[in-house]
């Protein structure tokens, strides 16, 4: 296989973007492949906004992975700007293939040259494996993650 | 003690910020309340990004508490934008005056106007009094939160 491509993801990318976010315990109740519009909104708005980066990996023509990092300027740690990893996805037929550990490799190479001090991402504590895998990559389990919907 | 007001923060407010967040056991390691230059250039690319809310809370013309709101659209979750509450301090003078509820209750409700689905946040594992504090308030602890210092 040849070595994927990591580039921002454009509007014809979300049909499969939104196939991999399907394709997952959680996502497959939380997600709707057979409508659209709400996704291809959001994307519109995303590529606006310079601190946000919607990345697809692409191999042999096909979009294989995602992830979006958003770039949070701050005040506390002396004004330090940190980013956030949000949904990251590998298309099940490339799983275990290192293509996860290029997206996040990206993504931190990515915040360096944004001028990040801090890479932080949040996992559902039932993706045992993911956490495994973050770990792996250096990140440290030292925050618990509260969320609320409205 | 009269009501506080939950306002966006002004260049002026930069000092009485930093104390706060430099009063803490964390904080005092890790902030520079001798050196506001950092905090400051902060604060001012903050005020530009619309999708950026730096508040203090003001009572009896004190600063007495701080939080940053930052609105993130997103592509999963059928497109859903979510907000993440970080920085949140009171001054040691006012804990247990309810004011730190009053500070994430108004980021609950900025979320809701930002036409947010979901309002996150990580707290230390160490800091287990916020998180009491936070399943009070209806948050779940439902993830883990990791991070990697660059």
């Amino acid at each position: 296989m040849g070595d994927p491509e990591i580039r921002a993801a454009v509007l014809g990318d979300v049909p499969a973007i939104v196939a991999m976010l399907a394709d997952d315990p959680l996502g497959a109740q939380r997600e709707s492949p057979d409508d659209l519009a709400p996704y291809a909104a959001a994307l519109e708005r995303l590529r606006r906004d310079p601190n946000q980066h919607v990345m697809v990996a692409e191999r042999e023509g096909r979009v294989v992975g995602t992830l979006q990092l958003t770039v949070i300027p701050g005040l506390s740690r002396k004004g330090a700007t940190r980013s956030v990893i949000e949904g990251v996805r590998v298309h099940s037929g490339e799983r275990g293939s290192g293509l996860g550990t290029q997206l996040i490799e990206w993504a931190i190479d990515a915040s360096r040259r944004e001028g990040c001090q801090l890479v932080q991402l949040t996992s559902d504590v039932t993706r045992t494996d993911a956490h495994r895998f973050y770990e792996r990559l250096g990140f440290t389990a030292s925050h618990v993650g509260f969320k609320l919907p409205l």
